[in-house]
């Protein structure tokens, strides 16, 4: 029989960060497509829109009027999903009704107040800006919640109700389930090996080069190993960095630049605004009076991007019936999303 | 302050099967929504469609023909995720580069020769048919595979390439993510109890009732009280059943009208072709030869209904930001959610 060939063989590949597999059938790129068309993301033309609640000047649902801003701007969701004085839920005396308060708050960040540009337009100084303002705000409210999360999700495709740029800042009383199980993950293999598991990775992506997208003097950007979507990223420092807060000046400036080449790439490949969520995971904020071990080494910051294109601006894809009930599944390995990504520019197709 | 209350304050509720929390926030229910609108499923009105790869005598990309057939059909999938002879991946040296080769097969299963009825619309034998077939699939295919994912994918919000009713089959040398973990999930519990978690579960709900959408002589639907997709349910035997294979003729004929009323209630919602993944999990056929254990009194046949409509038949939950970077989130709770589908008719609205 044949030798195996992880581009034409299906295989399981192992994600040590979840301790979830993913499975990959790299022969099944080729189906054809009868399924539901995305609408591709048009580029927005007007720098104000009065309709939209992020620009300068205008009136929010909630009667708030946003200020006329030049930089970045945030301001309290006027719908969060978190309140900050929830009261104590009582216990069920049924372990299979199982439940607990939780605390919060939701934040909007406006990443400008051009209304039609997205970040890989951004020029690199306003994209520091966006940096400064993420590390700000989880530095302030880390002070209260044991977890920050910054994200941002792009394109109607993603569930954004607007094109405006920006993303969300939800801070939480509790570990929630992904970065918990990280939190275990990452300190097993601290407690096994001595070493920092990214820190790990990264050395080895470095040397391996095969998953590379970008590389600046400080960043990495890898479709990893263990990707799930098909254009799956992961942004991270080449050093060990355990919050934002630990960058340096030059980090922090290297990280725009960083984020602009990673995010054109990304509208280069199918010419089009390309949709995502993205978010930031590092060292979360233990408390000494709350939590038993507050050790961080274990812990890496490092950006997600999981975006649903697959082959062009309206063919995604689904994660469902299988994926939902069994396991992710991938149809192109992470070395061949990799090539693609790295076969382009790395300057926006508007700005070439 | 205030007591807590469930209907109006944000908490997590735990899911025992996935040991994974949901966060639950009621009072974000009525925040204006400004996203994208999924193209409303309509209602298909030719029971034949010379265009569809599924319809009886049409040829498939493949070159095969489908036969004139008149109840369920089930073939090959031209495009399988899997292939039946994969040659063993070979070790590598990195452990944070792992990966095992996937052995398995996919199959399509059409639920009816007519281009234009979903489940809803089958008769009650018709659909009795759908779980025969599936049931005789999956003890065929466990004979050589330890799983053997049953699931279908409804609707173009769920990926679903095409109306014809239809759903697959994947079967998988290796037990998928989902399936280890509520093992172990169920293992752990049986061993800590020395009962059935899903039988005790179903006990609670028959008493508690607020969660109940329907019931029938021998099966009950619920909204899980740790639902994550606005409207999902399981469904479950009210008595200790293993697998499909273990269920009576009575059983069967029962499950197909369960089924019948389930989803009419889910079309009857938002007066829609209700889009959802659906799925079986079930005892995993453990081999002697394999496996360290092969007992499997800790398990309960269910099945698992994802839909993604949230508020009509338009506007659906986004899984995204948050969702992936951190924890599902859901507006409204299990009990609301189950108050909606239990005022409505069990009578598909077009068969009223
Ligand atoms: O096999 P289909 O219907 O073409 O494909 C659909 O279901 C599969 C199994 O859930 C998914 O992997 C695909 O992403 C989805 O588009
Ligand atoms: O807050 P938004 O942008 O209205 O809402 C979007 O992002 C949230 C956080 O990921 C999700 O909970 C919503 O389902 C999604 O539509």
């Amino acid at each position: 029989s044949d030798a195996f060939d992880a581009t034409d063989h299906p295989h399981r590949r192992y994600n040590p960060l979840t301790g979830q597999w993913v499975l990959v059938s790299p022969h099944r790129a080729k189906r054809p497509w009868q399924g539901a068309d995305e609408t591709p993301e048009q580029a927005v033309d007007t720098q104000y829109d009065s309709g939209c609640f992020l620009c300068p000047t205008n009136t929010r649902v909630s009667g708030d009027k946003n200020p006329d801003y030049t930089g970045t701007y945030v301001f309290n969701n006027d719908h969060a999903a978190l309140t900050v004085d929830t009261p104590d839920a009582p216990q069920s005396d049924n372990p299979l009704f199982r439940s607990e308060s939780a605390r919060g708050l939701s934040r909007v960040v406006c990443f400008s107040p051009d209304h039609s540009k997205t970040l890989p337009e951004l020029s690199v100084p306003a994209i520091r800006s966006v940096v400064d303002t993420w590390n700000e705000q989880i530095e302030e409210l880390g002070q209260d919640y044991v977890w920050v999360q910054a994200f941002e999700n792009k394109g109607s495709a993603m569930g954004c109700s607007q094109p405006h740029p920006h993303g969300q800042i939800w801070a939480n009383s509790f570990l929630p389930n992904e970065i918990a199980r990280k939190d275990d993950n990452l300190r097993a293999y601290y407690q096994e090996n001595g070493t920092n598991l990214l820190v790990d990775y990264v050395n080895s992506e470095m040397k391996d080069g095969s998953r590379t997208v970008v590389e600046t003097e400080y960043w990495i950007a890898v479709v990893p190993y263990w990707a799930a979507w098909p254009f799956e990223t992961m942004l991270m420092p080449k050093t060990h960095v355990r919050r934002m807060t630990d960058l340096t000046d030059e980090q922090r400036d290297d990280l725009a630049l960083a984020m602009k080449k990673l995010t054109s790439r990304y509208d280069n490949l199918f010419k089009c605004s390309f949709p995502y969520s993205m978010g930031w995971h590092y060292a979360p904020f233990f408390k000494e009076d709350q939590d038993d071990d507050t050790n961080i080494e274990h812990w890496q910051l490092h950006a997600l991007f999981y975006p649903p294109l697959l082959r062009s601006a309206t063919v995604r894809k689904f994660m469902v019936g299988y994926e939902m009930l069994a396991e992710s599944q991938r149809d192109l390995t992470a070395e061949q999303a990799a090539d693609k990504l790295r076969a382009l520019s790395d300057i926006h197709f508007r700005e070439q």
